[in-house]
């Protein structure tokens, strides 16, 4: 029986031609962020499985690809329930990975820890056009500093290295989730309920303000908090300096700093972005994870419906291993996006080598081979390539076929001079 | 309770100064390749269980991860043995998802195919000492090519490559499993029993000839089989001409052509190589994987024992999949021991960009904290790597911290110019 050539379900090859793009853009992310000073780790795709239902990890954790025990520890019979069978899982993000790693090695990193991460990650969802089940993350992170230096480094990082690769007119939104929060306790809201209330928030762009009244009033919530709370935004619309109109309103409800420090990111980012981002603050910015304390922040591309990217500061995550939290912050690229954007628009890759074809004739075996061999060691030597191959019977087809490949030079070697 | 910081039994994290050297290495290996006209691929590190388990594994099929079911195609009270339970599992070698994916993919593919790959395979061994869980493979396979061009251009290409990471004086060893078994049917062994033989014929280095002799003999062999496969192996010491030499005595057991393209092998290799490895053929070379047909290969390094990588031609593979052979031949570099034995050495990289530390006293903010940040980003631009860091209050001892990390350019922003 023929065995099963496709790959597993929602998981798939790349080809060579989309895998040229992917070798490129992880170049030109390394070497960017390594001009920042971040440094390339790696954590196995293995996890414990503990950590990785820690809570960090919000509906991915439905989504592990769980790992069946091996050898004696295996019992079957006595298994009652799936926690039984399996003893670890794939990672569904470098977030929760880097955390441990930093826990476990704090001792041997320097601090702060800038690290650089590019992995796959596997997460279970329902197969669908353009999302696989194994993708690869590239996450930027700098692990104890507490100011906001974290902040202003990670967004140039970023915004640096998407300008590298050709993206213009691409928004940066930004966010502080005390924000969120102190506009959430000024309006009335209970605490509890505020990732309820950021779950309607969060539909701003798509169903406005009015929709998310209405929904807020829906879900029950108090008519005049409701009002409040849509009040707020209304005095942000057209303001020309909307974080001191809210550090005023929320000056009872607000970290001191929170706004200084805020406005100073924007501040510095914008004294050296050049023109082809925008940085926004955007109070409806919520961004799923909980386990967000500060800033928070995302990419939006015209090009691109949704969010091409995102982070921010998670101040209490190293604690959950260690005792201790450590400040930290961190900055992801949408890598898959970034791709299929970049395969969308014909993109081409900036200064490949010269390719040359070699066709070597059947005949040609003993010494003559030996001469070829030679020639096309030489000529790598010299920085180009060389594509050694023997000669088909329809040379020409053969010829345009490599041409399609990108080779743009031929040699022929013949047993005998042509005469 | 605090979660594990361990990573999970057997698999390890990456320091910033190991994954440096391992960037460089890939670097190098993607770059010497590329001229050789290989092209990168990838496929998922999750594969169908029903591949793994096609027999072109041999032992590695005892040690896969295998992969829980999910959702309603996991059901523990009617599952009677393992396979009910899973669904895939993790890839344990990079050759069968690459003659899968082949298959796949044929019509969009070049023929001859040369692909490139460097990703991570899983196997459950026991942990011990410099052996992982986890472990990253790299392989160079031709597939489509009949002729010994693909064996020519594997060998040049691995050995150019360990040359560039200034590997010296090691031996690519190679044989020919045509070789090897028309060795034994000469000598009289039953074709059922060549694996066997050659389970022992693999110990010669260990035990030397006296010892596959005797091993051979305790095996219940016919003396006079035995005899003469010994003897076959002493015409061949100080032979100056071994596969002459074999290919007289071995004339009604070996294919014609076999000895002409081997020495064409080895008379090509030769022809080019320099100096800095030795090609041999050694006869005693057997390679455990059951799925090679013709040519096989391995490299001996002086500083490590056993084998630093190996391979060769399997022509019968690429017909499990799709019903048709295709001439196949790969050659994988041991990448983890590559890394083993530069780290060992103290290897450095050659070319690192200047790395530059700005030193920012705590009460630098706003318009000052931007000025800072600009001159770092024209800093970057201008080729260096700039780290901005706050100013600890012991500055010498960050600045000795920073050095460690390579950083030999520092400048200090005071909130005050200094007096």
């Amino acid at each position: 029986m023929a065995l099963n050539k496709k790959p597993v379900t929602g998981m798939k090859d790349i080809l060579p031609e989309e895998m040229k793009i992917r070798e490129y853009v992880m170049g030109v992310i390394k070497d960017t962020y390594g001009k920042f000073g971040f440094t390339s780790i790696e954590t196995p795709c293995v996890e414990n499985l503990a950590n990785l239902n820690c809570k960090a990890g919000g509906d991915n954790e439905k989504l592990i690809f769980k790992i069946l025990k091996r050898g004696e520890k295996l019992n079957l019979e006595t298994a009652q329930t799936e926690e039984d069978l399996v003893d670890g899982g794939l990672r569904y993000d470098l977030t929760v990975p880097l955390v441990r790693y930093y826990s476990n090695h704090v001792s041997e990193l320097p601090s702060p820890f800038k690290a650089l991460q590019m992995g796959n990650v596997w997460r279970a969802d329902r197969p669908q056009r353009g999302r696989y089940r194994q993708f690869m993350q590239c996450d930027i992170d700098i692990l104890g500093e507490p100011t906001n230096l974290a902040e202003i480094e990670l967004i140039l990082a970023t915004t640096t290295t998407l300008g590298k690769l050709g993206f213009k007119n691409f928004q940066i939104r930004i966010n502080d989730r005390r924000i969120l929060k102190a506009m959430a306790a000024y309006s009335g809201f209970a605490e509890e309920s505020y990732d309820d209330v950021f779950i309607t928030l969060d539909k701003m762009d798509k169903i406005g303000l009015d929709g998310v009244e209405k929904e807020l009033i829906e879900s029950g919530y108090a008519q005049e908090t409701v009002s409040k709370y849509i009040a707020l935004f209304q005095g942000l619309e057209n303001n020309s300096n909307p974080t001191a109109y809210l550090a005023d309103k929320l000056a009872d409800f607000l970290e001191e700093g929170v706004q200084t420090s805020f406005d100073e990111i924007m501040d510095s980012v914008k004294a050296t972005k050049g023109d082809y981002f925008e940085l926004i603050f955007d109070p409806t910015l919520v961004r799923g994870m909980s386990y967000y304390t500060g800033t928070i922040f995302e990419i939006a591309m015209p090009e691109f419906g949704g969010s091409c990217g995102g982070g921010g500061r998670y101040d209490k995550m190293v604690g959950k291993f260690t005792g201790n939290d450590v400040p930290a912050c961190g900055f992801s690229i949408g890598f898959e996006r970034i791709i299929l954007l970049l395969m969308e628009s014909g993109f081409k890759i900036p200064s490949e080598p010269v390719k040359t074809a070699f066709l070597v004739e059947k005949g040609v075996t003993g010494e003559v081979l030996c001469e070829v061999i030679k020639e096309a060691q030489e000529t790598r030597h010299d920085g180009f390539q060389v594509l050694v191959a023997r000669m088909n019977k329809n040379k020409k087809f053969q010829k345009e076929q490599l041409q399609q490949q990108g080779y743009t030079e031929f040699k022929e070697f013949y047993k005998e001079p042509l005469k």
